[in-house]
């Protein structure tokens, strides 16, 4: 059973250069959870003050919380100025990340011979590597793992189960991809010849930097020629659409059903919210931040925050989402507008002729 | 073959509760299928009158159709108030639901030793149990399912293949997950220091109350801390994406691609229709329903019904919709009105200085 | 390596109907590269002028291009009216088609000995194939595929990894489905009894005609009664949901995304472009354009390019979207227009009183 102490996380959160104050004995603790599941022995957390009202009935017996705020006295609380950044300190020295099987090479799994895979790496049953693959050291793919033809993955790559690596892809270190996302597959090229479709060899790739993390179900197509690339650092949700040959930029985070078209430059840092939408051959640059279900129609400068569908500077967005419910009201009026305008015409007019 | 007789069906609606008249010969059955598809020896039926004008073509033995409806001699018809919830007795009558392999423990299985599987559960070639984990009776495992470490099956689930269950994750009983889902994959937990994504351990679990069906290719992240969870009865279509923490209540249904985001609470039978998106934090009370396309970015009362991004009253936001494509020529109509009262406000300033 | 020379290449696309011309040496190419990417001696080529910058820097030793435009000197160009469809052959003649692995029938596969198997297929390991299963000659079936009981494919199909073919489903000749999709599933099939979802069997099935490509986790459901149908030589992108009973005419092309409920029929070479959504029991006919994150609530006749949500004739639709930041100021005229009204009536009606 993982557990720490309050002084030890108190220590801790010093080292990590918060200022950070222990009310009350200190206490063993057992597991990190929210106001409403922690049990006795946990400790549980008050970041955002909208979950306030549910302090007085946690079972929890200790609490990380913002200078300030009163909390029943049964808890300890540890004090401090970002409790949410304090958590993380906090899961960290009590439960830890995943621990991954050691499967080493399981007899379950085909590798092919020409394949070069490295020291304690692990291999689950019914994965599959290639010809040629090149795998790096301490990876872990998980049962159902499709590593293609002379894949390179770097080291720490952990493929969770039924991900699919098409043929020629490259992985950084430290690449993370989840349960049955798809890197590589083949994108709409197509040339339109009399009606029909005529399918245009993808023989591109795909390039993921280190420290890229890739949630469940997401699929991203190879180039048609050269490469579809994701950044070092950038973590994506669940089924993020990527086309081919777009290059996102480092640092970038992508939350969910995001679709991205083929041939996109986005820059780094950029925050892609909840089913945004990004026409092909655009450029979004450094630092944006996409509201949610926004569609990207045109390129977006540094830094700037954009919302709608087509996305305008989200001030903007947000006056013309408010001003919507009041249009029908808007075209009632500007009639009524005209019939006065009308009828004061009228009036001049009639007032002109008999002031005469 | 499975069959079953006209007279037989009426019985079987009648015991259901449903007023139901045979006009015509009784006849053997062996299907049920469209007006367009059905052959010979088949039922057919007749719910929503835009198809009515297929009645004539159908090549169908029997119909299930309202009173008072004209259809062509040939076909007997079962009469009933509510065809379309006569369909349902008809088809399980005839086709009753699918018949999963009886593998029993196939060899090509990898299950952990310390697994505990119930007496009838059938696991296919290529799926995996890991250690710890405990599954029901009368469960099915298809080809390439992951269930991982310590998870939780109740009786007579069904894992259709390549479906994917992580660590720690709870399914109840009778829940069935279609192929290629993925149930407790890590969520966007990150905290951002100095302007990269730390990666704070999801360390939390799904939990699945009875009776739930989660259709192909969906993605329900784990929680951070204690659980993400979704409702017994509750039914998902395909590409469903559910954020870290939320908590879906019975009875819901959700159609396709509709994306939840993190610590959400949704209440008791709420709909949201397909490409549906919902902001983190917010509450969605008992009996909403949501229509396609919407975006909720604020708290949903009871029994609302809403649309529109950001969704507002259905009326409302039918009205709003209407009105927009209108605004073009609104603008044009206010700048001729400017004009105009600029031209008026001269005349009656000229008219009252000629008028002196 | 595969290579070929610039002459043999204007032969190949002479013989396809394209003038063309060789300014420069003949030179021997083995790879066709984007500009940015392209290495010596490889192709590279420009048909957007958006890419025109980065002529003066690509490492290429010959370029596909326009006449008129100019390149430097130290490339051989081809020119041709349309680089992009030229790019195609140039690929096709140096790169061809992806090589699918020659596994035979592997020990690691499953296939129920009553599957018909045809000439030339390879089943890679640790896919399925179930009872009465009928599969064409020359497919490829890549590890992880499952195909379930009296499946039927044509010749030359190939089921990338992790592929999920249900029971019953039919798919013609050269079919591609990528990686993690799923055919067949259950749609959303349940009848509302007392607040409750019961379950309506699906005893349809999907039905794929020839030559179509499917991207990576798709998910098309199964027909309640009957047949899902998708027409040949459809192409869809990635994540495209289908619903039940759903008919997709031919020549299609859906790009990403994308959401189509049951029971809608789609014409003949349709596009519906990414994040796109289709209510139920509507009908788009041929040759119709859907713009981005459209949604479709009413039918739409033959020809017509339409978007928006809900979606309209794409002119008017455009016309709406630019108006629509300007809301929030018509408001505050309409206002300002009302006050001046007021105004002017007030002046009116004093100057009549006073005129008098």
């Amino acid at each position: 059973v993982p557990e720490t102490t309050l002084s030890a996380l108190c220590e801790r959160l010093r080292g990590a250069g918060q200022e950070v104050r222990l009310d009350g004995p200190d206490e063993r603790v057992v597991g990190v959870n929210t106001l409403d599941d922690a049990l006795p022995g946990e400790l549980t957390f008050l970041s955002n003050p909208k979950y306030a009202s549910s302090l007085g009935r946690t079972r929890a017996s200790a609490i990380l919380v913002r200078d300030g705020v009163e909390v029943p006295s049964r808890l300890s609380a540890v004090r401090c100025a970002d409790p949410y950044a304090a958590l993380t300190h906090a899961i960290v020295a009590i439960h830890g990340y995943r621990n991954h099987p050691t499967w080493g090479l399981h007899p379950g799994a085909t590798v092919h011979p020409s394949a070069a895979v490295g020291e304690g790496t692990n291999i689950g049953p019914g994965a599959f590597v290639a010809a040629d693959a090149v795998i790096g050291r301490g990876c872990s793919l998980y049962p159902g793992v499709y590593v293609g033809e002379c894949v390179r993955l770097g080291d720490g790559c952990v493929l969770h189960p039924n991900v699919v690596v098409y043929e020629g892809c490259v992985l950084g270190s430290r690449v993370t991809v989840h349960a049955g996302s798809v890197i590589g597959q083949d994108g709409l090229g197509y040339a339109p010849v009399g009606g029909k479709w005529v399918k245009i060899p993808q023989v591109g790739c795909v390039v993921i930097g280190d420290d890229v993390e890739i949630g469940a179900n997401c699929a991203v197509d190879r180039a048609t020629l050269g490469r579809t690339e994701i950044g070092e650092g950038t973590k994506f949700g669940n089924v993020i659409v990527i086309g081919h040959g777009s290059r996102i930029g480092p640092d970038c985070m992508f939350v969910g059903l995001v679709g991205v078209a083929g041939s996109v430059t986005v820059g780094r840092h950029v925050t892609l919210a909840g089913q945004v939408g990004v026409a092909g051959h655009l450029t979004i640059s450094d630092d944006v931040q996409v509201g949610a279900q926004s569609g990207i129609s045109t390129d977006v400068p540094p830094g700037t925050r954009v919302l709608g569908s087509p996305a305008i500077p989200v001030e903007a967005a947000r006056r013309t989402m408010m001003a919507m419910p009041k249009l029908p009201g808007a075209l009632r009026r500007i009639k009524e507008l005209e019939q006065q305008v009308a009828e004061l015409r009228a009036m001049i007019e009639q007032h002109a002729s008999t002031g005469r």
